[in-house]
């Protein structure tokens, strides 16, 4: 293979992203340089703050240029390696993008143990999505035994999570998702306490049915009306993680949200995260999911289309919460 | 005088407040039980929560029942004294509400000393919106020196003591008041740095303007689309204090936030205050703040209405405002 295919951002979408967002180009092989490996990428993640990078809009990080290569976090295997303490045949974690290859520097990369899990799980579990879900709920939601905990987005990636860690921790954990498959899935299979589906048409009212003793912390994902209804449903003293706005990202006028009288009349704390806040702890939180995992007590699922050029598809269900689990593209 | 005048809170408003809202009644005056004092108030203090009382939407505190007397807090003089501690002469802070004369038990009545400072003032700076300034200010904003500090309602009770110890604290202090007048004695008698007119048109300009360096804390008095602005110009890691709301008190529509987005992307922490959550710390704030009074480090402003009859016009005006300075009304 002589080539190296990748998917470019071709424009930037206003509202909801398309398929002409995006254009798949074949560009030589690079090679590794000195202190750089090349890799042949093997999975590569689908998250949604890629939304946000194909914006203009200030956030905290810039947006993906024109015509360059999407962001993403990839596993896959060195191939050609002039970078010390790394040879051909690791099984690496880096962040070459939607790409089949890519050659990256030696500091820019992180072998991972692909006997402890299944490689891909470095892109989940054991990746971003876990980290997030183990520090925001740790340090920002704060739950305490006996409280009711609310995570939407719930049978994703790191709201599979959150709801349970929130379980091991002694909390009544009550899922919001997409659609009763998903609820089911949330209840049986992850063993939260109750899941809500936001699309049978009276969230309120069921969540209110689900929670009623009101909610303690909200780890939240969706945002928009789902956010906007758990606010009125919070505690005294409440803590809202906001770690995702899926329902602002694809907008192209954003949610007004009515409730946020509920912040001064119940005294919480809204506070927003990004995993890279605590870019020094990682390897505590792995540590910490690697052994739920090992006993059992962490399940997980992965949603998997094969081959890049289905990665735009791919991403755009994701925005529509077509996915249902941690969503990966297999490259090779 | 045999006869004890009250406000009574007639209907309860759709919207704005209006003078038919209220009702004003004579009753006989009563007397003090065992364990009790009868007090002639002096002064009744006005504030935005009052708003809140008058609806009966869930808040922290049950609504003022139609035909009661509207709640609020007093500073007057024992006429008559059958409660151990308590004599004729004594000046008590009190929570009559509005009326000229009132019982009271013992218990629910703090002894003033009116020669450290004016018997008014423990309505004002050495009351509830000076204590609120205090912790809101220093438990939750957390303010460093160079930090810059947005305070709305810049003129007001409250944030004209804020602003006055975020600038004793070592920050840039800016803030935002309605009309030239307030702004101007916002900057030259309080010393903020700034002041942004939000009735001038072009709050986002202005405030961006005038914090170069973006707001590190929000110390949000007044919501809407103030707050909404503020949200635009949050640094990363930015507070937002929330201790009045007042532009969604008076609305029969709640505002809708759109810049909600900004509490993830800069990581922000939003949080709700109710002074009351320092009930047993008092002392502390009252003793700071009356040292900063005198050593002159403190000035302070009241807005005096005269007569209990005035008062429904003087809280209409407040919520709209149109007082300059600590709200109070004069009763005998």
């Amino acid at each position: 293979m002589s080539v190296n295919r990748q998917v470019l951002l071709a424009s930037r979408p206003q509202g909801a992203v398309s398929e002409a967002n995006f254009r798949i180009v074949e560009t030589p092989m690079p090679s590794a340089g000195e202190g750089e490996v090349l890799v042949r990428n093997q999975w590569l993640s689908l998250d949604p703050y890629m939304r946000g990078r194909m914006s203009d809009a200030k956030s905290y990080v810039p947006p993906v240029a024109i015509d360059a290569v999407m962001v993403g976090q990839t596993v896959g295997e060195v191939i050609e390696s002039r970078a010390a303490g790394l040879a051909a045949g690791d099984m690496v974690l880096t962040q070459l993008g939607w790409q089949t290859h890519g050659v990256a520097r030696a500091s820019d990369v992180t072998r991972i143990d692909a006997r402890r899990a299944p490689a891909s799980y470095y892109l989940g579990v054991l990746g971003m999505p876990g980290i997030t879900a183990w520090f925001g709920l740790r340090e920002i939601g704060q739950p305490r035994p006996g409280e009711t905990v609310v995570v939407s987005a719930a049978s994703g990636a790191v709201g599979s999570v959150v709801g349970q860690l929130a379980k091991s921790m002694g909390c009544r954990t009550v899922g919001i998702a997409g659609g009763k498959a998903k609820c089911d899935y949330v209840v049986r299979e992850l063993g939260f306490d109750a899941c809500v589906d936001h699309r049978a048409g009276k969230l309120h009212d069921d969540l209110a049915a689900a929670c009623s003793a009101g909610i303690d912390v909200d780890f939240e994902n969706a945002g928009g009306p789902v956010l906007d209804t758990v606010l009125r449903l919070m505690n005294r003293y409440g803590r809202v993680v906001v770690c995702g706005l899926i329902a602002d990202y694809d907008a192209a006028q954003p949610y007004g949200y009515t409730r946020v009288r509920s912040i001064l009349v119940n005294r919480l704390r809204v506070q927003g995260m990004i995993v890279f806040d605590w870019k020094d702890r990682y390897g505590e939180a792995v540590a910490g999911l690697a052994d739920l995992l090992a006993q059992g007590r962490l399940k997980y699922r992965e949603s998997v289309v094969d081959g890049l050029d289905n990665a735009p598809r791919a991403l755009i269900g994701l925005l529509k919460g077509e996915n249902f689990g941690k969503q990966l593209v297999r490259l090779a």
